[in-house]
């Protein structure tokens, strides 16, 4: 499909890979990282983004950088590794899925240290368990994204027209994907999909990201900017609206990229059903509606300024710039997990993927 | 209101002079223009635009280029003037005002050529009625933006939150604009108006020339992407839309900047009223629907190149860049001319604008 590795181990296991996403689409880099410092600033400089990416990357730099600590005592090994766990931790401490994939290498390198018990190599027992989390967590994000692929496949048919926004792509995974899944699975079936990627401002993960990704891969994509979506949708070259979530609550409402919940607005105007794909793991049942997601406003710098040669507007110009939207359920034709499709009413059908 | 004037005479009458606006916001310079070939080149290369202020451009600059013809001869005079003419046209072959503005100065001339005769003076007379009827046009439209800021400042109430698409502003007219006339005339009786204005890409008028003006006045704007318009209309933040247009069918159907239909359609869904602020010229009964207006197609470039110190998206990715689109007069609640407020059915409220 295409010949990129967002993040992999490296072949000798000494070393975190990652392609050096802000570097794109100018740049192909890969960087290989093997200190916590070097680790801490790729996921802190988002030179690997997404969360399931974020995930992968969290769990193996951990391993990597505990690999390099050289001592006998199991005590001393997991003291250094409660430090390494923390000090990772801070690159993006609003991350969800950093937290969960050093949590998870923890617990398994506890399991490890608690079975290990005075053995002399209790140490070399205790990384390997580490190493073996962390591919475990590397190929259940690969499983992950071909089921929800598969399962978006069945709503779609060959030749389609279809607009995402943002990425939610093989570089925001260890696999191709949540939103450009059921793409790349349709198209390594002839399906010949017709992708229209939005743009995606102030960012442009769009432009730089998904129209890159998905030319790599030899799609027929179109790059557009976000205020194109409604003329475009008119004129009929769009059946279907797919992007990615950041955070879904109980009753489908999604939070995701800004721009989302107007792309959706748009899309039932035109008669266009939007589908959200994602991995169970961004459902949050405790979320009760989408008015308890809490809005992160960025700096204005990115709208006016960043990416240009010259100030785009007056210097200190007010600005209001949030991240991601809030898409209210009833725009939502259905929503696709790792565990199949969810159809309205969400609380219901989301609550049976949990039974 | 501001201190700054889009297009102009100068004070001996023998320059045109124009607010250079490739260079806003970061350079404030104004260009004295008397040659034919400069005032060409800054209609073609857009140092003065929006469809008022190329009429007055061009009126002025027909005049300008025209008076430094020394003859005593009518006959060579009326031919170096057609000359001029069809030169200053082909700077912007699409632009309806352009034409328009040319052939007033330009009858403006025959008239005044057939009266005068023989009379040594003729030529003379005849540069006298084309600054006097370059100084007409001028003076209309700003007669005309005052009254389309009066007209729609009776939909509006102090303190509300505006939200503006593209630049119908001073900048795009010899007057105070039209889709920003009604906040400076508010405010200038202390409306207060919270403006939002959206950066409209991919060539960034909103954020280089709406936020800039309105900054210039001391209004008080907010600068967000495009994308970002439907979370701000669900905050509660925006009470009317008000935006200018290049072209109005018959019916309503609006042509205006890429980007509007969007804008409109998310305004309707919250329950906003989106208000098409335009003089009368811009109303085209002879095109019957939005249906008849062919949209212009403009290159790829302006999407992932332009603005940008390196390339955005992958070197020759395949765009689609349409400059304008067209609002169904669905999702208009009022069209403000001149002459007064349109309401549906438009078909026959413009009508009357014309009886």
């Amino acid at each position: 499909m295409f010949d990129f590795k967002t993040v992999s181990l490296s072949e000798d296991g000494k070393s975190l890979v990652i392609l050096d996403q802000t570097l794109l689409p100018g740049e192909m880099k890969y960087l290989t990282l093997h200190t916590e410092e070097s680790i801490w600033e790729a996921i802190y400089k988002l030179r690997v983004r997404g969360a399931p990416a974020i995930g992968v990357a969290a769990a193996y730099g951990m391993y990597v950088a505990a690999d390099s600590c050289v001592t006998d005592s199991v005590e001393v090994f997991m003291k250094e590794l409660e430090r390494i766990k923390t000090y990772l931790g801070s690159a993006r401490p609003t991350a969800v899925n950093l937290f969960w994939a050093l949590d998870k290498v923890f617990a398994a390198a506890q399991d490890a240290a608690e079975k290990s018990g005075k053995n002399p190599d209790a140490v070399a027992e205790i990384k390997l368990a580490m190493r073996k989390e962390a591919e475990r967590i590397h190929e259940e994000d690969i499983i992950t994204c071909m089921l929800i692929g598969e399962n978006c496949l069945e709503l779609l048919e060959p030749g389609m027209g279809i607009l995402t926004h943002c990425n939610a792509g093989a570089l925001a995974t260890a696999g191709i994907g949540t939103a450009l899944a059921p793409i790349y699975v349709g198209n390594s079936r002839g399906y010949g999909f017709k992708v229209f990627a939005d743009e995606t401002r102030p960012l442009l993960q769009g432009a730089r990201l998904t129209a890159w990704e998905l030319s790599q891969s030899g799609a027929d994509v179109t790059l557009i900017c976000d205020n194109m979506v409604s003329l475009v949708m008119k004129s009929g070259k769009i059946r279907a609206v797919i992007t990615g979530a950041d955070r879904i609550a109980a009753n489908g409402d999604t939070a995701n990229k800004i721009g989302t919940s107007g792309v959706a607005i748009l899309a039932k105007e035109y008669g266009i059903p939007v589908y959200i794909n994602a991995p169970l793991s961004t459902i949050d049942m405790e979320c009760r509606t989408g008015a308890d997601i809490r809005i992160e406003e960025r700096p204005g710098e990115e709208i006016y300024k960043m990416w240009y040669e010259k100030p785009m507007s007056v210097e200190g110009i007010k600005t209001f710039n949030p991240a991601f939207d809030v898409t209210d359920n009833k725009y939502i034709a259905a929503i696709i997990t790792e565990k199949g499709i969810a159809r309205p009413p969400f609380n219901e059908s989301l609550n049976n993927f949990f039974k």
